[in-house]
């Protein structure tokens, strides 16, 4: 197997690119991938201030060190989420991949900081341990983001995740998440009760609510960060989160690989095809249909409702007595999970 | 295992209904199920001609057999294919069924009367077979439903047959496909050479130049069309047909297997949350955008060319050494095959 550019021994074959690569052209393939995803999707501005969520997985620190290769102004957010060992290893290897290039790793620890942790969240809401976790992310991200002035926040949402979100999304007909399953969120401004720094509480307009968020991996396979993890020397988490274990996404993933594998490229087809053919059908008809947005009366956070739902995950989870993981089966409440779009 | 009805001895059991059934009450599950079909999407009124496109196997025996329960008036069409074995065995069961209750079955046979067969039409045109034969299936039974006056043309598609289109429109985003991918195609007017039964031809005006196509088994699983034949007696060919195998359409189906198997109901809540939330998003801009309609030169069948898609195939593979089934490789050209709604 001889590398398609510049017939060296091959490291790695794709199929639905055809080509193989050695080592150094298949970090350029990665490399080129990403930069085209930021450029055609407008994803990134030169000089602006980028907050990479770092999970310590191979997508997120793939993501890490492809833009900072990039010469992008980064910093990491990592979250520790509780889930046992799992958690605690997904944080050391973020941590790890930071203090090794002597970069800013910002940590908030769910049971430190709010009282609660994932497995404690899934069996006291009764549902599944991914709805508990995501907008944990979300909130504490969007949050960090809009409090440390960040232009931007980097996801390592890489190409078989958003097919299988948006093979989810599709086999429900969620039409709300497929208007905005997209590879750039934009920021959106309105009203936020300004609680930060100073401890006074104002109430801003036209101020920034939710962050601009970008999935500069949107081109690449899982295999193709897990390669480029290993080919870079980059030591991250290899075990899948052991709550996400038999759900809807992974099962999504599964029957996409069935199609992928006989159709090298089917995914690349769909997510891509999606974008450009069918996702401007399923834009809101009237804008502000998704609701207006008000700060949460106890943290500030822009809400439909009086509370956002991470104060209310907060109010039902926060000092009960911890459940471990292996307590909360995986999947439960599985059936009244759904798939998210632009997490 | 007890019937969910009447607590008697159950003879299957539907996950997606959450449900059990006796024979009986799993016979009126089906009557159930297509009068409910038929009555939602208006597909046919008391009193009219219903041709029943019938191939021999599970479900167009089983849609013939529902429909004559319900009082239809019905004949049926059947076309011998000329895929071997495949082909005389499938018309057989046709025959025998039609004969066995005193019906009107109408047969065309492709060798016989348009001097070719599948096999023959995939080598020549150097394409997948699906594609020659749904396009050859397509012409036929709507001439013959034209030109006997029938009201509506009926086919068995199944529900599993038409979430498996459906997922290969959706992975593709073939978007003038699912625009036309409903249990009704409407019937469409134009203008017609009429060269049938009198040997001249004319042109017609505000004449029909597509027939009504319906699709009762919609609610249907293949695995319930066949536990219907079972339990009704109906003999039907139980092979699928040997060009078929290893194409799109069944991995389709086998994707859906994955997903189905996991979340009972997935494939209908696909498949009719389509029909609810997104059929409409297709509809082409304007009318007419499937291009204007003439009537072919050569047979007088609708098309956008000089010349029909059938009578070009006619033309290249009629008179030609007829092809053995065995030399014609399975998924051959598939990759130039396309996903085809509403035929």
């Amino acid at each position: 197997m001889k590398c398609t550019v510049c017939r060296g021994p091959a490291v790695i074959d794709l199929r639905r690119h055809n080509a193989n690569f050695c080592a150094d052209h298949f970090l350029r393939f990665c490399r080129d991938q990403v930069v085209r995803a930021i450029d055609e999707h407008s994803m990134i501005e030169p000089g602006e201030r980028v907050l990479v969520a770092v999970s310590g997985g191979k997508d997120s620190l793939a993501l890490w060190d492809l833009l900072l290769g990039l010469g992008y102004d980064t910093e990491g957010m990592t979250i520790g989420l509780g889930i046992g060992d799992y958690s605690a290893a997904s944080t050391e290897a973020a941590v790890a991949f930071a203090e090794r290039r002597d970069l800013t790793l910002h940590r908030v620890d769910l049971r430190r900081d709010h009282d609660y942790d994932i497995p404690t969240a899934s069996a006291v809401t009764r549902r599944a341990p991914c709805s508990s976790c995501g907008l944990s992310k979300r909130h504490l991200i969007d949050k960090a983001a809009l409090d440390g002035g960040y232009d931007v926040v980097a996801t390592g949402h890489n190409l078989d995740d958003e097919a299988a979100v948006l093979l989810g999304n599709v086999l429900h007909w969620h039409t709300e998440y497929l208007s905005r399953q997209r590879p750039v969120l934009a920021e959106r401004a309105g009203p936020r009760h300004d609680a930060r720094s100073d401890g006074r509480s104002g109430r801003g307009s036209g101020s920034r609510v939710f962050p601009r968020k970008v999935k500069p991996l949107v081109r690449l396979a899982e295999r193709e960060t897990a390669a480029y993890c290993v080919l870079r020397g980059i030591d991250y988490i290899v075990e899948e989160c052991p709550m996400a274990e038999g759900n809807r996404h992974l099962r999504y993933k599964e029957a996409l690989n069935v199609v992928e594998a006989a159709s090298p490229g089917a995914k690349h087809a769909f997510y891509f095809g999606f974008l450009a053919r069918a996702a401007a059908r399923f834009a809101p008809e009237v804008d502000g249909a998704e609701g207006e947005l008000r700060p949460c009366a106890r943290c500030g956070s822009p809400t439909t409702g009086e509370v956002c739902a991470f104060c209310r995950l907060v109010d039902q989870a926060a000092g009960q007595d911890p459940v471990p993981v292996e307590l909360v089966r995986p999947g439960r409440g599985g059936r009244r999970a759904r798939t998210k779009a632009g997490s």
